[in-house]
């Protein structure tokens, strides 16, 4: 059967957008189980043949000039790194296997009822240091008290803090203190510490790692949430020292986020921010549980594993891309465009930061589990039979939020969508390779040093965003939205997000990361964790106080999203370049939806609840404004 | 005496725009031979004592925060490299001191009568290979001809190209045949030169050195027009064989400017566009000579000395800032708010684009040399009496567009300079860094891979600018504009392209640049080569058609300036925030005002004519267009 052997090789060789469409439906079939023998079909493979025909040849006309990635076309020769050096063993928590998009990948399923294996996981630590108090320190050493108090554990959670630092007072208000020995100086934690969690800020990182690793008890554990350390060890030609474990758990979320939704679902198992995990070294063979305890005792649906090296590329680009500097650079772009062409200031700020942050993503995220088979009858171009195909209708995700839309609304979010997808992918792929080179993390320190004068120049800390006209009309249309209002499904603002969104997991998957970590990066964290606190206090806020290495990105990227798109695709919809069909085709049938729906399902139902008064100002900031 | 002493200190070690007000005066003092006792004058340091003391004081209110670069205020410890590693000898042309804003500094004029001079400066030499066919190429080779020719010089200059290129009929339209042995392959020419100028595009270099290298001839002469190659090899840890010299010539001009003006001042002796040069590798003693025999042949009014390593770091940064970049973004950015104000789109674009092509640049660069002496009386505050102080009215320069405003215009313009000074500042550093460490060099080159297909990933090649709705009023304007306008004078729009242009000399200034470097690669090479090319044609047409490198990043750096301004400094002007009186004094006593009169006083007086449809397009375009 030959039509049945080119599907195959399909599965195995070529998850891209350009031969997604068999791709997908068979993963889907797999992973919901419907019908094992499914893969056999060979009508199936037919049905999309023609498809993968029609993008392999319009990838020959691929022409340079004017508005060039407009014209670019998917190439035919994707290649997803195997997932399989990501493999893991646990002697205390539960590996699973996850189907993502054809591809098989471990997690460890979080869960209260694990807290009792805590203690088991931690073996041989006594006290766990918190280094920080920004935004994951108050979070995990939190979570992570409330998570050991619950497993009766006696394991010390304590926070170090640089001498004189304001955020003392802030520890202890959340019950850390001196007395108790939960709260102290920096270097002693550190040096007194056997699991050692760096939680301060990358550009901080890159300046006292030297002093922080000279501190550290031989065999103890250095635990990060981010790869940046490694990353600016590399641009160094160091590495970390030899002598103590490494790893990390990254939650995919801002520490607000991490806390709050561990608060909000103490009644509900499982309620949390999914993480990565990495070990980077292990000199005791104690690393892999100590990481999945640190994670399960954040509160983590589920932790997959990465390493710190995907781990920070994948993170830097990504809140470069659409959890910050994508988004921003979009909403501007856009806000400008529809009053440009006479829409009010209110409706425009409407119809593209409320509609992204309020009902785009409250579609994208919703996580409704409804699965319906409908029987198409395809014929067999071979035998002349006709056989049942079986898809299922998804009610969340990027395709509800297309489904949701009249034929008029398809028909301009096809048009946004194909006219930005390219110029979107354009700036993301530059942004990938700049992160993973060494040169965004080399910018971030530079830049984090011109915070304070130097060399006879003067300092430049950052400055806020918030004073334009834009975000002066989203104050006041915040302040007279009804409760509950999630903004308008504006079509065209649709289109560009998740054509946006698409670009991004498509640079991911051929960059090599493992599913897991590119929905997690491109999708749930946007909608789940930053865009809820977007909606409720702007853009511009969360582009003003998150962590520096975000608002430096941002600053950064956000401009370049806004100019290509305003560039290239915009002229290219006012000149009635047609919608690239190829396009819409590989979104509809893209196997990401399935592998999307497969995450879904690890996590309960719970939505982080964010008032319009949410707090997630970083500690300086909040002082400063006092 | 005190104050002399002072003075005399904050002379060597402080030429900085903080204490620049007394160094100014006495450099031009010194520089214009007015009285020689004038460095003694205690009453001179005494009038500017108290704007240095104001400075100083307010340097310490350096709060963070919203719009934080506007507080920025310049810091007291600037730190100017000496330029004596900048010395050379030279055997064959006359060596000359300059002393620019206090420094003396090295050059040799330039002039048509220096021609037979070249035999001897080229001695040893039979062939100069030029290769490449793109911007520098056509000017550099036929200069070099036609200048050789004039000196009865048998030296033959011979075209390499890649086999097959389209720049082959170009060539040989300019008269570089097979036949004459003035026109050949790529690589045959390079094994057959003396002298080998490496003239393809920076990304061409980076993907081609090894080859190139190769081929050579043991102790020939590679020549550059730029130092990207070192950048890059320096980024790979790698440097140049060391068998063969490694000089370079590099006109402070694009290539059509180098050649246009070498014709238009065929009967003046002198005109040109000014060079640096730089000995990188010298095997033989003859690596100096040569260079400035290369750069008298190309025509440049005079030429001075730098390093590779100084020369990419100032070049590569220069076209991301005032060049083009910048620019670009300033235009946007004013753009936008003049329009968003009520102003019609005709009226916005003469007032930003046109204003700064035309009228802006016409008078910085308009060389008129008057010189007034100002008996201004000054009371000594120590023994009461008064002495007089001289002082020259500038008639040219940044002072003169200042100087030539009415007293509401002044208003704005300074409204305008000291709200964009430290944000155009932010970023001009930040990209000067950037540059420095070889982020945008490795950037540069990612780019370039990514014009072709790889990894899975589509190609992108870069879309053009010139379709947004400004760019469209742009070709309206032009198209009704009456010959020879200039556009209006608008203030606002002087105020904050001077003061783009005044953080940009600060920037290179305390990283170490020469005088010479800062003028030619910040202001004259704008107003003479540049900014007449954009009033015939647009900015947009310069972002779509000069060098690769530049086009990159431009489409990087012009957003950013963008944002910046929108989002610190006119929000700042909006809200009423005071004028930095500090920044208006400094601008006015900065003493690179008096260096860039001596370095105009180098040139003759002929200007750049650009008629409407002046072609600059690069070959690869102007086929792909056919």
């Amino acid at each position: 059967m030959a039509a049945t052997s080119v599907f195959t090789q399909s599965i195995s060789t070529i998850p891209s957008s350009s031969s997604s469409s068999d791709v997908s439906g068979k993963s889907q079939a797999l992973k919901l189980g419907v019908i094992s023998s499914f893969s056999s079909s060979s009508s199936y493979s037919n049905v999309f043949k023609s498809l993968r025909i029609s993008c392999g040849s319009s990838s020959t006309s691929n022409g340079g000039g004017r508005g060039s990635c407009l014209g670019t076309k998917m190439v035919s020769s994707p290649s997803v790194l195997s997932p399989k050096f990501l493999d893991f063993e646990s002697t205390v928590f539960k590996k699973e296997k996850v189907t993502l998009a054809g591809h098989d990948e471990y997690i460890v399923k979080g869960g209260r009822d694990l807290f009792p294996l805590l203690p088991d996981a931690f073996k041989g630590i006594k006290q766990i240091g918190v280094i920080g108090w920004g935004s994951q320190g108050p979070a995990q050493a939190q979570n992570l008290r409330d998570s050991l108090a619950e497993a009766k554990s006696d394991i010390v959670v304590k926070i170090g803090l640089r001498k004189g630092s304001r955020s003392f007072a802030e520890a202890r208000a959340a019950g850390f203190t001196e007395e108790s020995g939960t709260l102290g100086d920096i270097w002693e934690t550190i040096s007194g510490s056997d699991l050692v969690l760096l939680l301060i800020s990358d550009a901080a990182q890159a300046d006292n790692y030297e002093k922080v690793f000279s501190c550290m008890k031989p065999n103890s554990i250095l635990g990060l949430s981010h790869g940046f350390l490694l990353g600016h060890l590399q641009s160094m030609g160091l590495d970390f020292p030899k002598n103590i474990s490494v790893i990390a758990v990254c939650p995919k979320g801002m520490g607000p986020s991490v806390r709050r939704l561990y608060v909000q679902g103490k009644e509900i198992n499982g309620a949390g921010i999914n993480s990565s995990f990495a070990v980077h070294q292990d000199v005791d063979g104690r690393a892999t549980d100590v990481a999945l305890g640190w994670s399960v005792a954040l509160g983590s649906p589920f932790t997959f594993a990465t390493t710190l090296e995907q781990e920070y590329k994948s993170d830097i680009f990504g809140e470069r891309g659409i959890l910050l500097g994508a988004v921003h650079g979009i909403v501007e772009s856009l806000f400008r465009r529809y009053t440009e062409s006479g829409m009010s200031e209110d409706l425009a700020y409407k119809n593209t930061v409320e509609c992204i942050t309020g009902i785009v993503s409250k579609t994208i995220s919703t996580k409704v589990y409804f699965l319906t088979l409908i029987i198409m009858l395809s014929l067999h171009r071979n035998c002349g039979l006709m056989r049942p195909v079986y898809l299922s209708l998804f009610q969340q995700g990027m395709l509800a939020v297309y489904k949701s839309l009249s034929e008029d609304g398809k028909r301009e979010f096809e048009a946004a969508y194909s006219a930005s997808y390219y110029p979107c992918m354009d700036i993301l792929y530059e942004c990938y390779e700049d992160v993973a080179c060494g040169s965004e993390i080399r910018s971030v320190v530079l830049a984090g040093r011109r915070f304070y004068e130097k060399e006879g120049l003067p300092a430049f800390p950052m400055g806020k965003i918030d004073q334009t006209r834009m975000w002066k009309v989203g104050e006041h249309v915040r302040a007279t939205r009804p409760k509950g209002d999630l903004g308008p499904l504006y079509p065209f603002t649709a289109g560009v997000f998740v054509a946006l969104m698409m670009a991004q997991i498509e640079v991911l998957r051929k960059k090599g990361h493992s599913y897991s970590e590119i929905i997690n990066e491109s999708l749930i964290e946007a909608v789940d964790s930053l865009n809820p606190f977007m909606h409720a206090r702007g853009v511009s806020f969360m582009v003003d106080n998150c962590s520096t290495t975000a608002r430096l990105g941002s600053r950064k990227w956000a401009p370049r999203f806004d100019y290509i798109l305003t560039q290239q695709a915009l002229v290219a919809v006012d000149a009635g370049t047609p919608v690239n069909r190829d396009l819409i085709s590989n979104f509809l049938s893209d196997p990401v939806h399935g592998a999307i729906e497969v995450c879904a399902q690890l996590r309960p139902t719970v939505d982080i609840s964010v008032p319009p008064d949410a707090d997630f100002v970083r500690p300086e900031l909040r002082q400063a404004s006092n």
